[in-house]
């Protein structure tokens, strides 16, 4: 007969059980004061009121990103981007306090994070599972209120539910090392050998990403010692510094002359994209997340077109492809993330940890929000 | 700079205007009334009362599916699966009269269809964009209320707007269609040679849909003279009686004496699974929707493993990259479904529509409701 | 039981009767007998001796590529590239004469084309299907004598057998079109719309390419408006002008405001490169045959890593992938190439034919050789 | 400008120096001698002259495989395969002594093994990539003379040089590590859980090789608990007697309750096939190299269709892609195949190492030939 029969269906997971709570109005929150640098604590801002389809989650533990710092920093994107007045920050772990009245699948109690990306839901890549760049997104703690506060609301369709082996300060990270996820299994890196260029937070993650999903073989390079000695640490086979000359050479040669099979691209530095490029072999995958911050003369000829090479663009992680890959990840507990996540401070000393990312002390720089 | 800067997004496209109506109360429907044959047609059923997240939708055309003909039969499976009570029908196109308190994406006036797999949109398929497979869903018209109604209610993630260059008359059918598209697009036909093993309502389907995608040429096998006269008309180069003993032979001849690069697999007999699998070219892939009516003695050894093929399951179709790709080909102006369509008639004629399948005269017939 | 038994194994397919003929011991050919402009026409060329493993092939038909005109021309590549005293020419169909005496797949008599990438076939690529960007590799016509002769030596592996249905001047331009086929089938057109910017002699071969292989809609960019026509002849729904500022935009809102789902950039023109990545849809592939004569300012921000874009880099065709797809579009009765091969005149004209092509009155020219 | 411009080309690797040798007329062999069971030890046998295409192999140790094992029992298979007179054997490393007057990329003196489908190299699959399963295949050892014997000759095309730093001991089971890594690479296992059914030679080796190539999670389920207790030394982090009714149970909650994502089924048993089936969860891949030794009930319908799965038969070792990634997980240092290479035991002592392997004592044997 032809398809006309449906299939059984499988037994559904029940929920942990509900937790209420009674809620202040008021809380403790990161706020884009000025259209300046710098960030201020304050301590009344009014807690979120969730919609029909939000949950409100109570923070634990925030992560500094990057994208922070230019934030904080004022520099000429947050200037263009930042609405003055938001609460920053976008990484976080906490627990649902409340729940929206046509919420389905969550309930106050349960652990979670939750995608940064929020989307209307609308058009072709938020309806075939590729939301991460769906139109019309708007950003947790760039576009509208994020995660450095005592609360946050979100829309029930970006909650992730945190495994209960996976302790707070890595959940706290997931959004980063999503990136990282994203770029390694996008590329395809098993029994393949990959050059990581540019080891800074995310291009750390990278390598231990990429040796848990099977590299063969990782060599990375960056200018920095220190990061290229936490890299040889966390799997790669060599660490080479940008600044000798012949290290695309000496990758080409422990590749069979051929040069690497993947290239994950974390710097975005001109130069380390041309040699990453030069280093790579023909026929090779290059992922690119390092983003230059202008234009500048790229030979498409030779390291694109005639190098017959495959270039993937990275941006954010997958909704929620990379979620569940990672979340396998760190149950392998092949993920060596305790050298990366240096720094966990309190929420009030948050002056403290943008200064341990600017110094480069820290690397990743966690706040204890409760 | 790493990746700490955010794209711009993209405009919104906005919504057609919306359209108001006044109610009624209750409605016709076609409703499986006892545990037996037939469906029994009344004109009280009370209209649904949408949730805060679902639409109702008025119904204007809805195609008879041959799971409607298991339920009208009351085969074993009907017996096993549906509940006594229920309006049947998934297959169809209408205007949006109402939205729900939580609903956000559409609005009344709009002419959609609607993904008839109703999925709580929890766990790992449901949230990677498989969610035709995911699990605890429930089929429109099978596990409750469906469309052979004046009005349906489903949940605004099942929701399909409908292209205006879309006939209704086509989009009456999109959920058969998109099973040929979903098995076709599975597949990859593009610049192949294409098997296509029993040309019922879909397989008929799949071969107008596989020529439309870039099969280079398409063989169709079937015992049905009168459908293997359609199949070379809406594109298949040959088409063979499965009572042939030497269609086998005669097709891998026509392919450099390797076989077919694809089998699309649409009948469920397995005489015509395993001469489908015999011709398939060794490292050839068959997509199978056709399904057995049980386990039967299949030579897992040749047909799978020294052939080296790869196999593909197919159920139902992807939400909603099927039916991005269907609006495609539709588009395209290559599909040719006039004969398969072969009868519309108004809902009160159900009887008629039922016996049009059953003596196979008909091949698609659709119920005009309003 | 493990995979210990070994599957049964198919028949061998007969080979053409061997036709024998007496050899003359010098031939016609075009020479690049200086280090400047033109080629020389010389009667008294000794013919090759093929190798142990090289078939001599008597030349029928052969194309004249634009690489040829370089050559012609001798720009600065030519004369980095190009040894002075060899035979040009790669694009060709013939006749095998001789073959060497370690040949097994082939005996004279066999109507043929070649791939001109000749490769000594070790390293990585070479044993994985990826010959054509295999290390140390040379081409036929560029670094060794070519086809503008009467006879030809090329290795056994490097023989096409043409199928019998392919009409000379078809076959004689296989290379180009598997270009054409190669760019087209890297992306996957099936059911996507697909954007061509630059419309030359493989632009072109690419919009019936892409229409064969099932792209639902496709759109044409150029500076030509005679090139433009063609193109809309050969499938393009619509075909802009690279002068009218309003393009990008204009196909955006024909794809659904998202922009084209494939970008096939045959232009190599920075401006067209740009647009054709401003269009392209987020997360759609691009894929790059086009090169641009020197590294430009490239946006790969925004055009690559915030997109999510895939971007293939196309060099050659695939041995022997590309020529099975070609084959196959061939014989679908789909490819339009009547009116992009304008021009058969005999090898003596050849100064004629690259005048045709330098005027652009001619797209591809082809010299009748015997 | 299009892409009439060739790339440059990447420089040679040098060859080892050659070696020469005198040669003996005669050699040991162990020969199919009678249509019945044992293998026949000879010390008489003719040294096989390499024909122009073909490399002369002195054999350094070469493994005892399932297949060889089947020819000792002259099994029905056997019967109705093997010509009587051949010498078995076709997993090995050895020298090269001589090469044929046509051979190009090999010279005396390398270290090699070789892939032991030969094949005449014409058709399409020969010519894509995937000679692996290309017609007119022959097996050395099976259809023709293979490597249990001092030399053996084969086609330069099969021949594998040896990577430094792999030991001939590993490097003589290359073939089923082949099988092994063939299936866990198609499959793909990166940070995803995988299911082994059956923990023979091959299962094992797929445990170590999932491991490595990334799996995140994997599962071994057989009947004998030494095989399961070395698969959870190998890496399984469980392994469950398939004797017991609650397995699949046990890794579906293991699973989030879905099931593994990855099905590496190895033991042909029909009752292991199915259960591993029904663990599969939806949209899931099954990589099929164990064969059932003849069709059985199989339930297309829920293990295929339904389940949307993804179902690759393999079937040897790809040609060359496999013999690359095998040679980077041996680099990684991650394969553990020591406990799995259980005996290295003299040629002479050929009739212990079919004994060590009928009563299950060895895993592999390998027998030191020089």
């Amino acid at each position: 007969m032809s398809q006309t029969i449906v299939p059984p269906r499988p037994v559904a997971v029940p929920v942990d059980a509900p937790v209420r709570s009674t809620m202040p109005t008021t809380m403790r929150a990161l706020v884009k004061h000025h259209a300046g640098p710098e960030l201020k604590f304050v301590s009344d801002r009014p807690v979120p009121t969730p919609g029909p389809r939000d949950v409100l989650i109570r923070v634990k533990k925030a992560g500094i990103c990057g994208t922070d710092r230019h934030i904080w920093e004022w520099d000429a994107w947050a200037a263009g981007r930042i609405p003055v007045g938001i609460v920053t920050g976008h990484e976080f772990v906490g627990v649902i306090e409340q729940v929206g009245s046509a919420v389905t699948k969550y309930q106050p109690g349960q652990r979670v994070s939750a995608e940064g990306h929020i989307s209307p839901m609308v058009g072709y890549n938020a309806r075939t599972g590729n939301a991460h760049i769906a139109r019309d997104m708007v950003i947790l703690g760039v576009d509208r209120d994020g995660v450095f506060a005592d609360y946050v609301s979100v829309p029930e369709d970006n909650v992730w539910p945190v495994h209960p082996s996976i302790p707070d300060k890595v959940a706290a990270v997931l959004d980063p090392l999503g990136n990282a996820v994203h770029t390694v299994m996008s590329a395809g890196v098993s029994a393949k050998t990959v050059l990581v260029t540019g080891v800074g937070i995310i291009g750390l993650m990278a390598v231990t990403v990429a040796k848990a999903a099977g590299a063969s073989r990782i060599y990375a390079v960056d200018i920095d010692p220190k990061r290229l000695a936490l890299a040889k640490k966390l799997g790669a086979v060599e660490a080479y510094s940008a600044k000798d000359a012949g290290w695309v050479e000496a990758i080409r040669k422990e590749t069979r002359g051929d040069g690497p099979d993947v290239l994950l691209e974390m710097s975005g530095a001109p130069s380390a994209i041309d040699a990453g490029f030069s280093a790579l072999r023909f026929g090779g995958t290059a992922a690119l997340l390092g983003i230059p911050s202008r234009p500048y003369p790229f030979d498409l000829t030779s390291h694109i077109v005639f190098k017959g090479a495959t270039v993937l663009g990275i941006n954010g992680r997958r909704m929620f492809e990379t979620w569940y890959q990672m979340e396998e990840l760190l149950l392998s507990g092949r993920l060596e993330l305790d050298e990366i996540i240096t720094h966990e401070i309190p929420l009030e000393d948050f002056a403290k940890g943008f200064r341990l990312m600017q110094t480069g002390e820290g690397i990743k720089v966690v706040l204890n929000v409760s």
